[in-house]
Parts: C-alpha cells; structure tokens; sequence
C-alpha cells in the first residue's frame, strides 16, 4: 500500500490517503512539539518509537475487546490504518494529578485521584484545546451523548488495562489523552495514538518522568526515556 | 432576630450569624463587583432591589417546589435564612452563549443551545472560579456523585421554571448561576440568591441587556435596569 495525497499534517504525525478509500497511513515524525506548538524540534528515532510504540499498545487493546483503527504496519515509521471519522474531542483519564490539572485546580503534583477524574478537551488550536464538557459537545454537534458515553467507557476500560500493563513494568500511568472516531458501521473506534508524547509515565520507585514532560520541562533525555518505556514493556524497537 | 458576628462577607453580600445557630441574616450590599472583584463601585439602591428580587424569585421557585434557604425578609436589604453547609461548586445553565463560553469555545454570541448547556465551577477566587466537572468535584470531594446529580436536576427545574417567568414578562433568561447547600437533615437546598448579578437577562425582542453585563462591559443604567426588571416581573421595590 502506498501513500497518495497528504490529507491533515498534525504536530507529530502526517496521514496519508492511499488507493484503498477506507485506509489511511499514518506517518510518525520526529517532530516533538509542546505549547501548542511554540516549542518545536527534531528528535532522532521519536518517531520510529513511537509507531511502534503505538502499535504495541493498540495490539494489547485490541486483545482486549477495545476496537482499533490499526490495520497493519507497514514500516519503521508508517502504519496502514482504517479511515475514521474522527470525533473532535480529547479524553483524558487521570490517575494521579499533573499538568493542567495542578495549574487550574491548585492541586499538589502526584497526589492519586480516587476515583480516577475523566476530562474532554476540544481539539482546536486556535482556542487552545479548551476543556469542556458532556453538554458542551452535545449543543455544539462535536459528539452525541451516546457516542461520549461510549468514548468514557471504553477510555477507562483502557486504563484498567494499560494501569496494570505499565505497573507490571514498574511505571505509573499518570494520565493519557485518547481519540476516537466513527468507522463506515457507525462503530465508535480508537483512533489516533498511544504513545508517550500523549500520556505521562513515571518510575514506580523514583517518580522519574518517563514521557513528554522531559521535552516540555527540558530535562533532557527525552527519546532515551522514551527507549526506556519500550524496553520494560517488550516492546521491540 | 437581630445580626451578631460577621460570618462571612462575599463580594456583594455579608453573611451574618443570629442568635438562633440554625438561622443566618444575608445583608445585600450596594458593592458592585466584575472581573474576580478588580472592578467594584458602589450601586445606590442595588442593595435593596437585589434582596427584594432575590426573595421574589425564591418564592416561585418555593411554589414549584425547589426548597431554598429562605427563611423571612426582615428589612429592605436583610433576610433570614436557614443555615446551610455551602457546596463550592457553582451550577451554570445557558439557554443563549454568552460571557465565558463566547470567549472559551468561539462561539457566535446569542445563539440558541439546544439543549441548553450544564456547567460547574470551583468557588476559588485565588484560582478564578475555574470551570470543573463531575469527577474533579467526586475526586476532591467537593460533592459526592449524588449530590451533584441532584443539584443538577433542580438546576434544570429552576431553567423550567424560571425561562417561562421571564419569557411571560418579554424577557430572554440567557444563562444563570446556582449555589447549593446542606441543611441540617442532609437534604440539598438552594441558597445564595438570584438576582441580575449572577444570570443574564436579555429584552426579548431588542436583546438590551438588563443585567450585570451592564456593568461589566460600561454600558451604564445598570441599577435602572434592574428596576426594569423588577417592575416587568412585578416585584414590589
């Protein structure tokens, strides 16, 4: 399957059209981005990883019952997925406070959320992805109640499945963003990437940041950690 | 039943203790505040049409069957009031976008939701009253699941209710601001007040806005306006 005609260039990755209108290639760059997008730069083999990174953990999700839009991989950096008509709204699970979180609400930093809190966010650049909710999406056409009820059901069956995937691998799974989309069924399908540049891991033990933030917070070593994650998981580079 | 201590003084109301522990005095000032309390001047009159509104409103929502803290009015700018434990969550129901969510999410301002939209807000002027939802109040415990999902109901009781009042007087309700408490049996009442302080209030056929938008955007009449109000709805000043 090749690559015909660039259809959306994201911060990360760039998808392709091929010959077959119900596949897509997604390209994984080694562009790392943060701030919406202020920070940019290049990083040697992020986005090999992340590819397979992304379809290592597709794999374990489809093998537990979450339907993915993966359909093979087709090299280092390239992977043939079904064409989806994706859902404009992030969600995001937090097991433990970080980020926005802490800046928004006043909340300490690795304080463990109990139950764990679920968030949309709309993507959209220009405002900056702002968090909303149920009934925002619902006014405004972005999803119908029964495809969010759907999206927050499967995004916590990911992170039971995930929490214990990266704690048998010593790592805390701190919170992730996941995307979903509509297939030609009608279905409500994962999207989009797991890898992370989307999601924060730290060490079990030292609380090592394993994941973006060491780009974002410039603490260096970010494909290494990267690296890291994968070679705990199995996963083969 | 005469004030004793200051219990509490909020950006336009001071709250005072009474000598019966289960009955507190709301005392509405003239204090006229925007912008997290950077803008404030004093309103001649705004006092008295606030508390007189606010007792007005919470009757009808009394005779619909929403229980409010209301106890009796004791002078033009004192009331009576059971005493609550305050939820600090703020709930926000919009009919028209306007105010925040215009800014927040790019959206055309007056247009119709449908359905109309459900926001919480953290009470936390440090913080800017950020907006928050479900699992960050369950999480932090600011209110349990059920608590919320009733507050919520009632909220919506109150839109019923209160969109037909004002539409039967030529007024648009364009969005409002609840704030709940527990009484002493554990029930959930509402309490604060309602007032054109906190919701928006459009004429309905020129859209002249007849609330504290006035205010905050330096439009002027605004005390005018809310006798405008008060006079259409036919509350005695």
């Amino acid at each position: 399957m090749e690559k015909r005609t660039e259809l959306y260039r994201g911060k990360a990755k760039t998808v392709f059209t091929t010959d077959d209108p119900e596949r897509l290639i997604l390209h994984f760059r080694n562009d790392t981005s943060a701030f919406d997008g202020e920070k940019v730069e290049q990083l040697e083999r992020k986005g090999m990883i992340n590819n397979k990174f992304n379809n290592f953990i597709m794999a374990k999700l489809e093998a537990a019952g979450v339907a993915t839009q993966i359909d093979r991989v087709l090299s280092d950096t390239d992977t043939l997925v079904k064409r989806l008509d994706m859902i404009p709204v992030e969600c995001v699970v937090r097991n433990f406070a970080a980020g926005s979180l802490v800046r928004r609400l006043g909340v300490e930093e690795g304080k463990e959320l109990t139950p764990p809190t679920f968030e949309l966010f709309l993507k959209n650049d220009a405002l900056h992805d702002p968090m909303i909710n149920e009934s925002h999406a619902v006014a405004f056409g972005w999803a119908s109640a029964e495809q969010l009820g759907t999206m927050k059901q499967l995004t916590f069956k990911v992170n039971d499945v995930l929490k214990q995937l990266f704690a048998d691998a010593g790592m805390l799974l701190v919170d992730f963003k996941l995307e979903f989309g509509v297939d030609a069924d009608g279905n409500i399908v994962l999207g989009d990437e797991f890898s992370p540049d989307g999601c924060r891991l730290w060490d079990k033990e030292t609380r090592k940041k394993l994941d973006k933030d060491r780009f974002r917070q410039g603490l260096g070593g970010v494909v290494e950690a990267y690296e890291e994650v994968a070679q705990r998981l199995g996963v083969q580079l």
